[in-house]
């Protein structure tokens, strides 16, 4: 078997399609006037920045009014957590996350706390799902702000968004949703979800880096993050970044009408590799939800060994996996994620993340479990930890 | 005379320069991957990334380490001047700020007095200069953040910010200045500065869009804008946007490299606009210092007559011009810089910024000065507010 060059950290970032590129370039080159001055030459420029949100907000089911383009996914998730809870100090100043979601949503949760507000972290179940009971518990008088993701960055879990978000406005309580993950792979739509508030991020679905979406929803104010002149209707500053935004605009055409064929197509990789982990190497734990899912998504615990060892073995076989989330990558800390669904820490630490993504192939997928086999085999021989008398049972 | 395209609105935002769209490109293309992830497919990126710290803290004299990128001037101007002052709460709650700041500092001024701070705005003088002593007298036993920028972005003014950041550190008080117009036109280095922070944006010195960078002095620690996993040493969260920051690194090396040989060019054809404005239209006065002033910056009020028609009949004759600042153009307020420096509202709708670039040529000039007088007359002539008698003395 040859070596092949194997990309499966899809859920980190996905390669730039080629068409989106070659729409973002005249904007790189010709047409770099400033979107929002008055004159002909920027007139181009104010277009594409206009046909850009039409078209997130056609695939997302909103009034192009609702759009308000950002850097990022983090971003977008910084300002409606901080945003919407701030804008709602004078109702209360307690905040409901789940404890599964991005760090961007975690992180502005904690700064929350430090600006005084009282912040609950819901708990999940073993496959992480949020339940309806656990948010009802804790909705209080002043709960001004709920935000639980729809499909998790880690174990691909995707959450009841439309239960959820009515048990939030049954209750007066702002819903937003971090959508990063499964925008391109699963329906986005925000009638259909019934929020307030959704992220979305442009390179997770073949678009470009540096450019996401915060939706909000009509009649809803809130609080800017990024100050700035009148740009996105005076909501978030900086000069419009015309070349990206258009980047997301195409790309988003494609997501949604690629949708159904790229998840059939990834669906049945993921499967497949699901089986053949379970099947051929002993020890291992599914973690997240066997069917409630991302279609890309396959995380296991791999018990007695090291999540980073495995990670380095496979990128010698020229397989790129994620042993965390792709954000906290780097660090040492064992995934929240996987902690709050009950994995103990050292099987968090031997866990990874394979996403699967529209280029992968089935080969690539027999080729990543083939070279799989025999690094785990490899790798706990040389544990110290591992004795097969104290095999878990697969799941 | 034939019709050219005169672009003379470079404050607002440049053409990218070909070859550091070259050195994108890559980005865009094969290597698409998170730079902070793992595995070898990531490293070129994340070397690429270093190199761009490297390269934009030799150019603005400081470690790498004390360089953080951010989606934007206004993000970098929002989370110094928030960032800064949250992080100061313990010791005040009293922030000084100029009259004559961008919106994005302007307005994070206002976000700070809706969330317990007090600010203060200092005066300027007739020419946008901030005097010293007026920043003496605003200091208070409870301020904890001054933010100055370098040179106006309507006006051109610049401002003595050693002497400034003097007087903040004499009172252990933490200084930033916004330097996004400065870059690339006049030295920018923040050992000679003596600042704490210091914000510049790719765009304006030929770089692309949607990325700036706050350099924040080692042991300085300031509050998150943008909360998120490990990017940015913890401190900004979102994926690294590894094209546009190694555009930004390719773009500020030139923006050094040529500073000298285009403020000379620049400034001959901005004196000689001046001149030629000054003598040949009547009833104008030059907005901002006649010295201490930007080589790039052009910038008159064209009295009984509003800059908005000035604007579009520059635009029917190709030339690009800006009416107020950029960034807070489309909104018909009078511009708050000219204001502050004292210059009726009246004629402060009557002014108009040439903004001038590498790419111009004293042609472009004396054409536009050419059409700008025909413009001025026909349009004064239909102006119930033009009595020749009026006229005002040149300045």
């Amino acid at each position: 078997m040859d070596k092949r060059e194997v990309y499966l950290d899809n859920s980190a970032t996905t390669k730039l399609d080629e068409d989106v590129l070659e729409a973002m370039m005249p904007y790189f080159t010709e047409y770099y006037g400033n979107s929002l001055s008055q004159y002909g030459f920027s007139r181009k420029c104010a277009q594409a920045v206009d046909d850009a949100r039409y078209s997130v907000a056609k695939a997302i089911d909103c009034k192009p009014v609702e759009v308000y383009f950002t850097s990022c996914g983090s971003e977008a998730n910084s300002w409606a957590v901080r945003g919407g809870a701030l804008s709602g100090r004078k109702r209360g100043s307690h905040v409901i996350l789940s404890k599964i979601e991005h760090p961007s949503i975690m992180n502005s949760g904690k700064w929350l706390t430090q600006n005084g507000f009282d912040v609950t972290y819901l708990d999940v179940d073993k496959y992480g799902m949020v339940h309806e009971d656990e948010l009802r518990k804790a909705i209080r008088e002043d709960t001004v702000l709920i935000s639980i993701m729809l499909a998790n960055n880690e174990i691909g879990t995707i959450q009841n968004i439309p239960a959820l978000a009515a048990i939030a406005h049954a209750n007066g309580i702002v819903f937003h949703t971090d959508c990063v993950q499964a925008m391109g792979l699963i329906d986005v739509n925000v009638k259909k979800l019934g929020v307030d508030m959704l992220t979305i991020s442009a390179h997770k679905f073949y678009g470009p880096k540096g450019v996401g979406v915060l939706y909000v929803r009509s009649g809803l104010i809130i609080d800017r993050l990024i100050n700035g002149g009148g740009q996105e209707r005076g909501m978030r500053g900086g000069t419009t970044n015309t070349p990206l935004i258009v980047g997301m605009g195409v790309a988003i055409e494609k997501a949604v009408t690629e949708t159904d064929t790229n998840a059939a197509k990834i669906t049945l990789m993921r499967d497949r590799m699901i089986e053949r982990i379970k099947n051929e190497i002993p020890d291992v734990i599914l973690n997240g939800h066997p069917r409630q899912r991302l279609p890309s998504n396959v995380n296991f615990a791999f018990n007695y060994i090291e999540g980073e060892s495995i990670l380095m073995r496979l990128d010698l076989e020229g397989i790129a996996v994620s042993s965390g989330s792709a954000c906290s990558s780097g660090s040492l800390e064992p995934s929240h994620v996987l902690l709050a669904t009950g994995l103990p820490v050292e099987r968090a630490h031997g866990s990874i993340r394979f996403s699967i993504g529209k280029h992968n192939t089935m080969e690539d997928i027999d080729y990543t479990v083939d070279k799989l086999k025999v690094i785990i085999a490899q790798l706990r021989e040389m544990s110290p930890l591992y004795k097969p008398q104290d095999r878990v049972k697969e799941v």
